[in-house]
């Protein structure tokens, strides 16, 4: 037997007891005639006491004892004169009668420790050592407990979790799939699949009426920073609802998902049209932590002879509440920030209102003291407050106008990953135009159903058509989206055609799914949320890349197992493809 | 709203009350003035009732639903004059105010009901409803629950359930691998997963102590019957365990499962060795819902000068109760039976034990009254029974034997789905030789350790190594194995070289994990349990292929959505590889 307590388990209580415990060395410290070692396994860390007049020989075969060395000891748990409150098991110490090595450890090549000394590269190299550093363990502890809780919540609705193949079929639209050569079926090739889409679309014909899965989805996509070619997702499609009917059950996920993890109580999330967040925040997952709304100044600003606004679609300001004590030269590092490449803007205009009720501005050559104070007003700004003020065509004005907000709401603390807000986002439009190719692209996907006053639009103005789709966004993070579905057969084909598909593509990539329409179709309706995304949200921490055991650099290699590889000819000829330029 | 209900849920006690419900046709039947249609959901059925004299539009209306339309009524709940007791709603039926059409339906390929029309593979292609049917989505809810319960007696066992890579390094060892062509990385592969053995290995190096996960795994094998290339499996491994431990805790979760899903209370697991199970059933997965043991009468039955038994290395013998009622016919047939080539023997020898205490064999001309009688105390045969014998090479013959004491218990109908018993199998082999290139392969896998008293043997005599390792067996199918592992280096070097892997393949393909084992790596082992084959267990069927709700066909092929299918050149090019003869 390896042990009979585990590292995090004893107390006071246990003084007296005669116990085993397995794990790894973490540190050893020497003293005069003593020895200390912190044994560590997943569940703590205990403390061994080694004492040269009890028994010599154990201490001296104790001192060579190496880092992350795995020993099994035998030993009285004692109550510590040096009590470490930090620390669960910190009342008590195994004072050692007899200790085994079960293996002996290499100089791991970084410390495993909460912070590590080790780098990026070094740590993803050695994942299985990092691992073991309590933060990334406790990570995917809590990825867990998150699974653990979505499958509670919904088991309890009557959700059934539905296995959907890994081999599908490629479908040449949207991202790129990664492709598996069939070597019965030569020449074809299976896809993995983006997400279960079309395949939860059919449990709902099947009459399977609420299904879930959290499910490995895959994109050949090139990596921006905190993507991964493999990505979970929780799925989800139910039959016989309304919008209302899936925004309640999944506002009630995530309600319980809070209070299940992280012991926070959530209260009934807000609602926002598209348009609206476009408005308010240039955004289509606005960050509600904190106010701070666009303000359309546009109007305000015009015919004083300020050719920048008077030339410009747009003119909007946003107030950075006790942002006057700014300093020039701080308001010239946010002139450059918001003039960089990445943001776009040609320049920033600043309004400090002073404590004394009067306003100095950068363009006080053009405005009045009553035009700034009528800027202030609209804007609900106090004495003490900065106006900021961009201006230029609307969708590139807010787009910039929105980052600026997210970067003063970040400077000024507003951003904090212990508080939550959560959102809805609705009425996205149905379809957006590629403006290389002038083709329309569905927004979320071909299968989400228009508003039904709005189907007549297809035929003649495909851009103002509003969908029944709905984003979950919680701290500015798209965390899930999704919508009511088409059911019927030929609305979605004149979807299809919308989308420029021939009638021969729809059918040779869809045609299951249109041939499944005819059959009775339920109305139906779904939302698939990120779930490594969800839970890096519930860890504070910005990269869900330590959400993912063992996960993929930026160039889709596995680092650890230094995968891909190079396979064999014999193996490639079996599959009946060759390397090209071989 | 689509509903108030579900087509499962109004009970007598529902009676006047004015409901909304959804589902589909199954079934309309038109009397004089009255019309009944049966509507269906994922819960259940409920009839509706439709009659001329109250609304005369509306059964008009009713009389055009066709099979499978998809409908939406209200109505009052009703009691019936004419009660279904066996249905749970049969107290009712819904004297519809109202209906709506949601969606038409062609007529179905086959009938939507428990024993349908449809042959195999007219339900493949028209999954989505075959799924409708009542047996078939049963068989998916099984499924849903079985995972659900071994979630949860895992996770109050304190595991973590870690999902790893689906996109790894192709491993030339074992079966064939699916890959998957890098685009990012030119020339270079990935490869689907055939277990996460590596993966689950290194979280144990990383100390998460205790893993599962319910996950897909790949083999691109020539699919026998009931194979599918992709499979789902509950994979566990865990830390400072030894044998003992894992068979209480698996033991803990199979009583788990029959008592939570099947209601059904199970005692401990019998265990018996690999060599036993070889010598009493002549088979490494005994079926022991029936005793009928090999009995071996080699001694008695040599030296009376029957050639075929004296020249025979081994002769057995079992009991087949009451069966001394066979015909000559029916012994033909067995006789017939055992020769074919899939068996292989050359014939078989029986022996009636008749009413009156004496015998009658098919080798009455060598052996007397008292040999036949001798042969039948050994095989503790009574007055009724028939012996069956084979006889020929000791290996060969068990195997043989196997066969036909499977088909004698299906016969004698002791083979009863309704009834289940487990065991353990313990002690493999460690090694096989491959009878063509005389090469050791692992019977487990190249992790698997050996018995640490036979490790010298790896040196003198690798076929008679016993091994850590365990199947659990149930109604005579391997439904999961598992090892203790070696985690030790030098040994798994060795282990390698006894398989022949050079140092350069062993660090090439296991690089990481050797690696990995040089930083303190715990003792540990695991086990993986077959999901799709303990679903069809319990669900008393033969074929995983009705709890996998898209499974493929023998030849890989999903014949739904139909795929593999071609890809385009482009797609190629991207990818960097070329079809052979293009």
């Amino acid at each position: 037997m390896f042990r009979t307590h585990h590292c995090g388990q004893l107390r006071i209580t246990d003084v007296n007891k005669t116990i085993t415990l397995s794990g790894w060395v973490a540190k050893r410290r020497d003293f005069g005639g003593l020895t200390f070692v912190d044994l560590r396994d997943r569940y703590g860390i205990t403390q061994l006491s080694f004492n040269e007049e009890v028994n010599a020989d154990l201490i001296q075969h104790a001192r060579q004892l190496g880092r992350e060395f795995v020993i099994k000891i035998e030993g009285l748990v004692t109550e510590r004169s040096n009590k470490n409150s930090k620390i669960p098991t910190g009342d008590i110490e195994i004072v050692v009668h007899s200790l085994q090595v079960l293996n002996v450890s290499l100089t791991p090549p970084f410390t495993i420790e909460e912070n590590t000394d080790g780098g990026d590269d070094i740590r993803m190299q050695y994942r299985y050592l990092d691992l073991r550093r309590e933060p990334v363990r406790n990570n995917l502890i809590l990825r867990h407990q998150v699974a653990k809780h979505v499958r509670q919540y919904l088991d309890q609705l009557d959700f059934i979790e539905v296995e959907t193949p890994v081999l599908i079929k490629s479908t040449p639209e949207g991202a790129r799939d990664f492709v598996v050569p069939s070597r019965m079926n030569p020449g074809q090739f299976y896809a993995l699949p983006q997400s279960p889409q079309t395949f939860k679309q059919l449990l709902m014909v099947s009459g399977f009426d609420k299904y879930y899965q959290i499910v490995k989805c895959f994109r050949d996509e090139d990596l921006r920073a905190d993507r991964q070619p493999e990505f979970t997702q929780i799925d989800c499609e139910l039959s016989f609802v309304e919008q209302e009917d899936i925004l309640r059950i999944f506002e009630g996920l995530v309600q319980h998902l809070f209070s299940q993890v992280k012991g926070v109580e959530i209260v009934q999330l807000p609602r926002i049209t598209y348009d609206e967040a476009m408005t308010w925040y240039g955004n289509d997952k606005p960050d509600i932590r904190f106010e701070m709304k666009f303000n359309y100044l546009t109007e305000l600003t015009k015919g004083k002879n300020f050719p920048v606004f008077d030339a410009a679609e747009t003119v909007l300001g946003i107030c950075a509440t006790g942002c006057a004590t700014y300093t020039r030269k701080q308001l010239d590092e946010l002139t450059e920030w918001v003039k960089r490449p990445q943001i776009g803007a040609k320049g920033l205009v600043y309004v400090f209102c002073q404590a004394d009720g009067t306003f100095k501005s950068s363009v006080d050559k053009f405005y009045t003291q009553e035009d700034l104070a009528e800027w202030a007003k609209v804007c609900n700004a106090q004495p003490g407050d900065l106006l900021l003020l961009l201006s230029g065509d609307t969708k590139k004005v807010q787009k910039q106008m929105s980052e600026l907000r997210l970067e003063m709401g970040e400077r000024l603390g507003y951003r904090d990953k212990t508080v939550f807000k959560a959102l809805w986002v609705l009425d996205f439009p149905l379809l957006e135009r590629d403006e290389e190719s002038g083709r329309w692209h569905a927004m979320h996907h071909p299968f989400t159903s228009p508003k039904p006053s709005d189907i007549p639009l297809l035929d003649t103005n495909p851009g103002d058509i509003k969908a029944n789709a709905y984003d979950l966004v919680i701290n500015g993070v798209e965390i899930g989206g999704g919508s009511i579905r088409i059911f019927d057969k030929q609305l979605q084909a004149k979807m299809f055609k919308t989308l420029g598909f021939t009638d021969e593509e729809a059918r040779y990539q869809f045609g299951f799914l249109m041939n499944a329409f005819e059959y009775g179709a339920p109305p139906h309706g779904g939302i698939a949320l990120g779930f490594d995304r969800l839970c890096s949200l519930f860890g504070g921490a910005d990269s869900i890349r330590d959400f993912i055991a063992f996960p993929k650099n930026n160039q889709g290699r596995d680092m650890m197992i230094d995968a891909p590889s190079t396979i064999h000819s014999q193996q490639l000829n079996e599959l009946g493809i060759n390397l090209l330029g071989n």
